[in-house]
């Protein structure tokens, strides 16, 4: 856990508060000299979570198949060497990658390929119009309501709703509404985007691609994309719960 | 959404009813002649998702770089041609190629490498100890306390946590369980997983791969998780809230 100093607003009273939140790092794990996977990771048990990863992906069958390996803490890398013992490891990487990733798709830094200048967008919004916005959202997932198995995301002015999407993975519902906003050619600036979800680097890294000022979420973020948000000039407004919600970021934004 | 018919547990006391349950689908993404990613996602609006998936990976910087996009719903594929619009496609390919998968990495079909085989093993836990594990499992997470950023994942028997895992991926918060198990030899038959978190088929098969016979989530599954778990005949409960919870699969193991 990591603390930062932000703002808590609650029926408009705003407070600054020191508040813990989670870590996460970009853990690459080196297989025989070959990079298989980058994940993102809390920064605890990385021995536990490359072991395990191996094994779930089939690519050990018990922890003394591991000849060797080495967590780095500096760098953020995991090397293993592993026997071959019956499993055809070209197999499992060529299955990996010719037939790609899941919502997890990750670069090595994902904000890499984005202009990371500071967003210069003086839009406003109103703490009690998020708080009706997100009371909206939170209703208006029927699917949500009869499975719990689903999160949504939404572009939303400070007025209304505009795109409302659900999927299975968090990711998913984001990359379809900014999806549809393209084809609609609803433009960025002046929107907003709701999730239902928590708020990792690579969720923020979507809202910096779209160069959109503000996102809101029912979750918590982790300590990177606070960090990624406030270089950028983003404005993150998370755990949104009632009257109250926490301002990571860019609170100048939020009156 | 998709009905299916199981039983509820609420305080011992067992009824059969028919739920909703989220439908999910691995739908593959292929660019220029080229596959992209597979993503799990719920089957609506796949034109939104492959738009805002290329988008927000860089590979499109508006809706009309798509030269044509398809959608094939028997085959879940979207197929795309891309403009070159100054995107150094290769570049972009190799990156996701050569550092690979985060916590989202699939397979074609999760379960491709795994045994199918129906699991047998005559495990039996009472309804009344799994409340009791959830609840200790659910206050034990100091960092989910604090910080509302994690989930939880944990190794069982139907008395007490043996081992107990936070990550902000809860894909990662089991590997990390599992991965110790491996180094403790704890055997996994007589075991139960524990999720702070929902169940997709990706998630089943870690179970799957663990050959344990008994996954406990506070979330809801998805319809394929569902499907995956009765084939394989293991127990899958979730949705455990107080002394309810939803058996979707292999209840007689719960008594």
């Amino acid at each position: 856990m990591e603390s930062f100093e932000i703002t808590t607003v609650d029926s408009g009273i705003r407070e600054r508060k020191i508040v813990p939140i989670s870590e996460e790092v970009p853990l690459t794990i080196t297989v025989n000299g070959r990079e298989l996977a980058t994940l993102l990771c809390s920064p605890e048990y990385l021995r536990n979570l490359a072991t395990g990863f191996l094994y779930t992906n089939g690519l050990i069958r018990e922890a003394s198949s591991l000849k060797s390996l080495t967590v780095d803490r500096d760098r953020w890398n995991v090397t293993v060497d592993i026997e071959g013992e019956g499993l055809d490891e070209e197999f499992v990487f060529k299955r990996i990658y010719t037939s790609g990733c899941g919502k997890g798709v990750i670069f090595h830094n994902p904000l890499d390929l984005i202009n990371r200048k500071r967003l210069e967008n003086d839009m406003r919004v109103n703490s009690t119009d998020i708080t009706a916005l997100m009371k909206t959202f939170q209703k208006r997932s029927e699917e949500h309501q009869r499975t719990r198995g689903v999160h949504s995301g939404a572009l939303a002015t400070p007025e209304e709703i505009l795109i409302f999407r659900d999927d299975i993975g968090r990711h998913n519902a984001l990359d379809k509404v900014i999806g549809e906003a393209l084809y609609r050619h609803t433009g960025f600036p002046d929107k907003i985007l709701l999730t239902s979800g928590r708020i990792s680097s690579e969720i923020l890294s979507k809202v910096l691609r779209c160069q959109m000022p503000l996102i809101v979420a029912a979750g918590a973020p982790t300590n990177q994309a606070v960090k990624l948000a406030r270089q950028a000039n983003l404005t993150l407004v998370g755990r949104v719960r009632g009257n109250r919600m926490n301002v990571y970021s860019g609170e100048e934004r939020i009156c």
